[in-house]
Order: structure tokens, then sequence, then C-alpha cells
């Protein structure tokens, strides 16, 4: 393992990470705001840091980053821009603790949008705008980690942005990574100043309308109102939150069609019309199951949309409180939960195009067992994927499947009940926010008992990084040379 | 698809069930209990039909038994068998209505063991005798369905049992249905007699000692006494039940190995390995967990063992309240639930074998990451799984989580709340038994309401009968000639 490549590229991110640290400190330089000072030292802090780290492995070059070091800087880059990010949050003394300050920090460069402030409107202007910022920062981050980075490392199925699938192939997005990493960021700022500007002229000020713009298009959730976008009690913001919201679960890689003028390209993609069609089919049955909880269908499909969208493409902004809502419509976005954005989308969950495929497969199965002789195998946009690549996608599944499992009954030794350890695991794991029980829409983590927030923690990363990201350092296997 | 051999098959069983009934009818005699006469109604109707169908019939062989019709034959066994079973319900006039009783012999003969009865002390002697059996029979169906049928068709990776894992190859097993059906038989009456001289030389009564061996083999879980097991408050009963659970939990291919004496198949099984390891550990963790809920270590390990047994080979016995145990305790219990036992035994679940095959999956994937360019393929007792058997392994594995998703929610749609819906629907799918909420360890289904019944009817039976067979009968390929 070379730890010293692997400081020399977190140094650098710190560093960019303290740039994007001043934009908070001239917000609060302009709301006179008391948390100037706190903020000036996170940035000189981190900026000294990425410096340090920097200097004192300049003479390693990048070229040396090889396949371990690649998990292991993809990892630490997340934990360590965590634990800078969380420094706001004690310098203002807004937190009890490092593991709060910890747990706010990684819920927003992971865009969970868990938090464990009870009231953050009484939030410092500045503060409450890295608090959005964080989320932005991430969403970007896991753009760039899944469609320049994963495919290199074949993670879950991720080779199908290799070569297999031509729509989505790194190769027209530019080779490199960081020529990949720059479109991108084009792009994400392009979407996010458009959603800034609907949000404004919907009735938003310029402050909400940036904050609400950097979680929504980073799926993140994270709102400046304790009541979440409810608070504004607008249908017009709550129809363009949803509009972004859908926008942040779309492969990002599908805007470059799209700026083309290509539109066949979104409109033939297999993830792209399942994803859709969900969306629609669930928004038509909660429409449906809720007419008796409004006064009316549009008032029923107005908290039907929002909260479909919210959930699924797992951002967790909430216009109702779904706890009161019938068990069907709960258990309906509990399990919509898991389905995800698409796959290079800022949004959680195992991902549209897994649970296709996983659809895919089931029938595949149907048809074989009727037809015995017939060699069949799974195709996605017309290419035909490799059993290799198809048991990459279901190991990563089942490791889905298993990390919910442990980590739920290592939240039920903390103490708490079966539902609020089953659906904080599963929130946390899917980047989605909100759960049931003690952690409800409105997303407050502040109950939960510090060891289950650093479970919970882990089930952020684990899920924001595929999972095997985060687990293979664990590995024997990965420290033999 | 050729109606007339699947009828005169099912004719043929009928007869054969008819035949089982007239035990009960002798019980009911030696007790003089109330139901004679509607017992030995039941048993005339079901042979009278039996041999109708078979006499309008007799003209098709079973020559012409195809692929197709062997999934309809067995499905359609199964119905029909429950549909007569349930007779001595209805004309003994224990239930209010057709649903409860259908749902009774459902839960019998799929081994499931959920009851509608609140209070089955009430019940007939000849009755309750027979409420037992029903899952005797059910427990020995799918023993021969999976290592006779099964094979033959391919489902879900039960193409294991063909050639590829010679330990339990069908060929060894003597190669036709009928045959192997006989050898089977002659096991499973073994084991159930040692059983019943146990129960008895513990302490039961000789009928009691009938019912629950019969129960115990099966690992159905009806219980003649409204306490379940913990009626008799006698520890050597209870860990006799305990044994013989655990080898209702077996692969009942591998008790021929040890007729003859080969043990050393048996200890090196990678299946049974994993099955009494991960009971081990469970067992372990909850006799920790539950130290303060007991008075002493030794009370703390009977319930502990007794409940982790009855749970993971899916019989649904209850000792405890464990609604009153820990979250974590309960969490475990619910997770477990999913390994259920081995293929090839009378206990349900997704089957040992199959998760221990997802966690190979997963470690391949490591392995895979720090290793690209290294070729792997899984294996099971030093013989490598083809990619197309492990496609329907996961495929099967998917069909059940789907099955759950769209059943749990179709239970809510009846009004039912969340964890009574989801807990009913996975305990019914894996064939246990009691479940959480308003179903507890009493496995009383009485309060669901009856769309309800019918929801959890299909998914014992989906269950039971691997899924695939129930529902590819649903699809269109299977009907296109
Ligand atoms: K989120
Ligand atoms: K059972």
């Amino acid at each position: 393992m070379n730890f010293k490549t692997v400081i020399n590229i977190i140094g650098i991110i710190l560093v960019i990470l303290s740039i994007f640290m001043t934009i908070p400190i001239l917000v609060s330089i302009i709301n006179h705001s008391q948390d100037t000072l706190a903020l000036a030292l996170s940035c000189f802090i981190t900026f000294f840091c990425g410096t340090v780290m920097i200097t004192l492995t300049k003479q390693y070059r990048h070229e040396e980053l090889m396949y371990r070091e690649a998990f292991m800087t993809v990892t630490l880059t997340w934990i360590t821009v965590a634990f800078f990010g969380c420094l706001p949050y004690i310098f203002t003394g807004s937190v009890n603790s490092f593991t709060d300050a910890f747990f706010e920090s990684m819920s927003g460069f992971t865009t969970t949008g868990s938090s464990i402030f009870v009231d953050v409107e009484s939030l410092p202007a500045g503060l409450l705008f890295w608090r959005s910022m964080t989320q932005w920062i991430g969403g970007m981050g896991i753009i760039v980690f899944v469609l320049a980075v994963l495919p290199i490392m074949g993670i879950g199925g991720m080779q199908l942005f290799k070569a297999e699938v031509p729509e989505i192939s790194v190769d027209k997005l530019r080779p490199r990574i960081i020529d990949t990493a720059k479109a991108l960021w084009i792009i994400y700022i392009g979407i996010t100043g458009i959603i800034i500007f609907l949000y404004y002229i919907a009735g938003m000020d310029l402050y909400d309308a940036f904050c609400h713009a950097f979680t929504t298009i980073s799926t993140g959730g994270f709102s400046t109102k304790n009541a979440s976008i409810a608070h504004f009690k607008n249908p017009a913001l709550e129809y363009i939150s949803c509009f972004g919201m859908f926008l942040g679960g779309i492969n990002f890689a599908l805007y470059f069609y799209l700026l083309k003028g290509n539109y066949k390209r979104l409109l033939k993609n297999a993830e792209f019309k399942f994803y859709f069609s969900v969306i629609l089919v669930t928004i038509c049955l909660l429409t449906i199951d809720l007419i008796p909880y409004y006064p009316s269908l549009s008032e029923s499909f107005r908290y039907s949309i929002f909260q479909v969208i919210s959930i699924m493409t797992t951002t967790g902004y909430a216009t109702a409180d779904y706890l009161k809502w019938s068990s069907f419509s709960q258990l309906t976005l509990l399990i919509i939960m898991f389905f995800g954005g698409m796959i290079g989308s800022t949004a959680g969950g195992l991902k549209q195009v897994r649970v296709y495929l996983m659809i895919k497969q089931i029938s595949r199965e149907f048809y074989q067992l009727v037809h015995p002789k017939a060699v069949l195998s799974l195709k996605l946009d017309d290419k035909f994927l490799n059993k290799e690549l198809l048991g990459s996608i279901w190991g990563f599944v089942f490791l889905a499947i298993f990390v919910c499992a442990l980590a739920s009954i290592a939240m039920t030794a903390t103490g708490l009940d079966l539902i609020t350890s089953f659906s904080t695991v599963i929130s946390s794991m899917n980047n989605v926010g909100p759960a049931l029980g003690e952690a409800g829409p409105a997303s407050n983590y502040s109950s939960i008992p510090a060891p289950g927030k650093w479970i919970l923690i882990f089930c952020m990363l684990a899920g924001r990084l595929e999972y095997y990201t985060v687990l293979i350092v664990l590995t024997p296997a990965f420290w033999k040379r």
C-alpha cells in the first residue's frame, strides 16, 4: 500500500474543500451572522492540513496510484472530508459532541440528510449555508466517483460503464478522470443554476433558493427550515422541487447526450424508462390511496408526487407526515427507498438498473423453466451482459442485504426498538434521511444513542460508496502483497 | 397441456389421502370423540372423488407426463389435497367459514402451522389428530417433491441434485420417483417412530406423542395444546423437541448415507456444517442476550435453544413469549427465519445452501476486486457450480424478495398494520407459522381479515413449492405451445 500517494491526493482534495469553505464565510459576512470566525478558522485549518499533506508527499506521483490505492483513497477521502467538514459545527458550538458533528457532516457529504439538529432555524446563516453545501459537494463527489473512478475498479457491475453499454461509456465522457470530472462539474453547476432560478422566481429568497437547490440536485434533503419544504406552503415550489429531485436521480452521463440534442438516447435508455415508469406507477397508487386523507384529488396528487419522488430519489424532503398515512402507503414508500435513482446520479439506493436486472433475471428463469434447452442471456439496451458482470451485480445486492441485516442487529443491541433500528439502517444505507419510529419524516436523529450514530455513519458511508469500496479495506486479501 | 394425465395423478393421490384419513377415524372411535361421522364422511368423499378422477382418465398413461404437466400437477396436488383435507374442519362445524377451513388445511399441508383456532384444546380428538397428520403428510410430500420431482424440473438451483453434487445426487437415491419416494417414506416413518418413543418416555401421553412427533419431524409446529410445547413445562420434552426439529431440518438424502454408516458424508457436507454453525452461533448470542430475562444461565440457554431451533427450522413451536424479549433477540429470530433448513428437509425458508452460496458470492466478489484478473467460480463440496445454476439460485432469491414485497403491500391494502403485514407474509412464505404484531408466538391468525388469509394461503403455497412451481402457471410462456 502506497500511503503517501493516497495522502497526497487527499491533501489536494482538502485544499479544494477549503476553497469551497470560503463561500459560507462570504455568506456569513453578508448576513452579519455570528459564525464568520468559526468558519474562517475551519477553512484555515483545512487549507493548512491539506497543504502540509501535499508538501510532505510531493515527491510521489499519481501515476503510482494503483488498484488498491484507489479503494483506499476513495474511502479515506470521504472520511477525511467529513472530518474537516464538521469543524464549523464544532467551532460555532452548535453541537454537543464530536459524534454529533461528525454524524451531521457525514450525513451531508454522503447526501443522506439525517440530522441531529432539532431546530435548524436557530443555526447561524453561514453554518446553515455550509450544511447545504456539504450535500452539494457530496453529490458532485459521488457522480465523479461513480462515472469516472468506479468503472476502473469494477464494483457491483460498474463495469457496465466501461465498454459494454455504449450509451454510458466512459470513453465518450472522455477517458481521463480529471477531464470527466470537469465536464460533469459544468453540467452539475448548470442544473443547479436552473433550480436556483426557478426556486427564486417561485418565491424563495435568494439564500433559501441557493441552499435548497444545493440539496435538491444532490438529492440530499437538508433544508434551512424545520418543517422542510412544507414550511413554504407553496405548491409551485413543491413541483419545482419534484422536478429538481427527478433531475438529480438521472444518470448525469445522459445529460451529455441531451446537450448534444440527442433526446432519443435518453428515451431509449432502459434504466431511464424503468425509473420513469416506477415513479409514475407509484404516484398513481399513492394518489388513489391518499384520497381519504386529503380534501381533494389534486391535494392527494400534490402530496403523493412529492413524497414519492422525494423518497425514491432518496432526497428525503417532506411536505407531509407520512407516519399518519395508511400502512399501504408507508410500506410502498419503504420499498421504493431501495430502488433509488439511476446509476451515475446523485441518488442512493440499490439503483434502478440493478432492480430492473433482478426482475429480468426472474423472468429469464421463468422462460428457462418452460424452455429448458434455451440458452438465455440478460440484455440491457440491446447489449448482452456477461455472466461475470451479472455475478458482480448480484454479489452487490447480497452484500447490501447482509450489511442491512448485520447493521440492524447492531442497532437493536444499542437498545433501540425494531422499527427504529431497521428503518434508520435502511434509510442510512440508501442515503435517504428520514426513517420510521424515532426518526420519522423530520429526519431527526438526535435521540439515537452515540454507538447507534456511529453504526449509521458507517451505513451512510458504505451505502454511498457502493459497499465494496469501504468493506474491501477490511478483508485480509486486500492487504496481502 | 394434458389435463387428463394431471387429473389421473391427482386422483391417485386423493385415494392415498383417503387411506390416511382412516387413521383419525380410528383415533376418534378409540377416544369416543364426537367427530367420527364427520371424519368418515370426509374420508368417503375424498375416496369417491379420487376414484371418479382415476376412472374417468384411466386410459391416460403417466409416460405422457411432460415437463409442463409436472408443474401443473404439483401445484394442483397441493391445492386439491388442501381442499379435501379441509373437509373434516367443515363437517365437524369447528370453523366459521370455508376460508378458515382452507387456511388451516393449507397451513397444515404446507407445514406452516399458522392457525385460525383460538382454542385448539376444545377441538375433538379425531380432528386434532388429523390436523397434526396434515403436517406430517405435507412434510413427506415436500421431501418427495424436492428430492425426487424438483431435480427433474430444475427450479432455483435444484439441479444441484441432478448430477453436479454427487453427495446429494438423485441417482444414488435410485432414479425413479416412486422408488425414491418409498425409500424416503421409510426413513421418514422411522425417524417419526423414534421421536414418538422419546416423547412418550419423557412424559407425553401416547396421543400427544403421536401428534407432536408428526409436527416435529415435519417442522410444522401445530400443537394439541393452546400453549404449544410450553404447556408441558418439561425441559426433557423441550430438548427432545429441539433434537427432532433439528433432524427435520436436515436433508433427508443424507440419512441414506447415515444408514450405511457413512458419517463422514454428513460431517463433510458444506450445507450441514453451515446449518449447524448458524444454529450454534445464534444460540450463543441469544443465551447471552437473554440472561437479564431469566433467573439462571441454564434457563436462558433452555429458552434460547428452543426458540432458535424452532424458528430457524421454521417449525414455530414456542416455549416463550419472545415479543417480550429484547429487540436484538427478536430481530435475530426474524432474520434466521429466512435461513430455514437444508434443501431436501421438511423445513421452509430460503434454505441454508442458498444463504451459504450468497455469502460465498459476496466473498468471491471481494477477492475478484483485489485480483481483477483471477477467474473464479463458486464451489460447493469441492465441486464447481456452473453459472446457469448460480443464475437459477439468484433468480430464486430475487423472486422470494419480490413476492415478499408485493404480498406485504397487498396485506397492508387489507388494512393491517405494517408489522403484522410484513411479518405474517415472511412467516407464511418461509412456512414458519408464528409472526409478530397481531400474529405473535401463539401463531393465531383468527383476527386477519379474509382477503389477508387468502394472500397468506398463496404465500404458504408459493413458498412451500419454491415459488417458480406455482408462479410459472401464471406466465404466458407456460401456455404457449
Ligand atoms: K437524502
Ligand atoms: K412451521
